[in-house]
């Protein structure tokens, strides 16, 4: 039996979904592995949320390891329906890795008050909030987390127009993170 | 014993998160429980990322049950720190309930291409990437995560200014949640 993996992303949401997927899970048979992916868009609208979350924790469960794309999306963090199932995924014991094509720290992504402050300063965004900034990624919990499972982020700024949109174009990270996977695993 | 509530919420992110945070646990002995808060802003900004991850992971641990602040961050979505934490009760069983002050759906947020289609219509944002249309205040894996454990959201729009950031007034609406997670539990 392969190691299956479980392919978080919002991915789901490109224009190109199911073909993006197919070309994931084509990466993971390459790797020796056997690639889940969340089923949000073969229901297709007319779907009930309830059966697409029902779908997607019936396939975490099937998972061994979980591969989350973190690419920032509509925001400076990963996408929430992605960093739900990390949480998910996490809790259940698998070990998690992610994958973004955005290697900047998560400080750098957020409009802060005043020149951006150096690692460990207090950072503080135009509406007085404060930022993290430990120098990770993304909000610690989630590279934490990572950490804490075993797991590693692989990243690789995207590049050349192979997707409708250029901002998911995560095939190079996706196959750095799995070369990872690949070495603890196999 | 009183039942326990893990407080999560980008409140950790204010300028007075410590006195909002002894406010949030003042309402839940109010309504007889006991509130955990995350430790963040306790830490420090000197403090180790790793370490606040396990202190938040332990204290979720402890908790009955899951009270989540899922106001709008930074973006269309709540914060991501908080949804991974969601991610995490959810699966651990716990029953989960949310909270926020914006009552509107996903979809209003998100700047599309175009006028805002109808409900289960397909919406389509600025990128050209799908935008959840089920009507959901937030990505369906967090709503229908609530739903499962047998949760539920309350909203309240923002009041006043009695915090430094309008944006997390979310006071109101904690109060009308905690309410329905008393007629559960008491």
């Amino acid at each position: 039996m392969p190691i299956m993996i479980y392919l978080a992303g919002p991915d789901v949401f490109l224009p190109n979904a199911i073909e993006v997927g197919r070309q994931k899970m084509a990466i993971c048979q390459e790797f020796g592995f056997e690639g889940l992916f969340p089923v949000d868009n073969d229901l297709g609208v007319e779907a009930d949320a309830a059966a697409i979350f029902r779908a997607n924790c019936a396939q975490m469960k099937r998972a061994d390891v979980g591969v989350f794309n973190l690419s920032p999306f509509r925001g400076p963090s990963a996408d929430a329906g992605t960093v739900f199932e990390l949480g998910f995924l996490f809790s259940q014991n698998r070990p998690v890795y992610g994958y973004s094509n955005a290697p900047g720290s998560y400080i750098t992504r957020v409009p802060t008050a005043g020149p951006l402050p150096k690692r460990g300063e207090r950072g503080v965004d135009r509406d007085g909030l404060a930022v993290e900034n430990f120098g990770l990624t993304d909000n610690l919990m989630i590279v934490e987390a990572i950490r804490a499972s075993g797991g590693a982020i692989a990243f690789a700024p995207r590049e050349g127009n192979a997707f409708a949109s250029p901002a998911l174009e995560t095939i190079p990270a996706f196959r750095a993170c799995l070369e990872i996977v690949r070495q603890r695993f196999h």
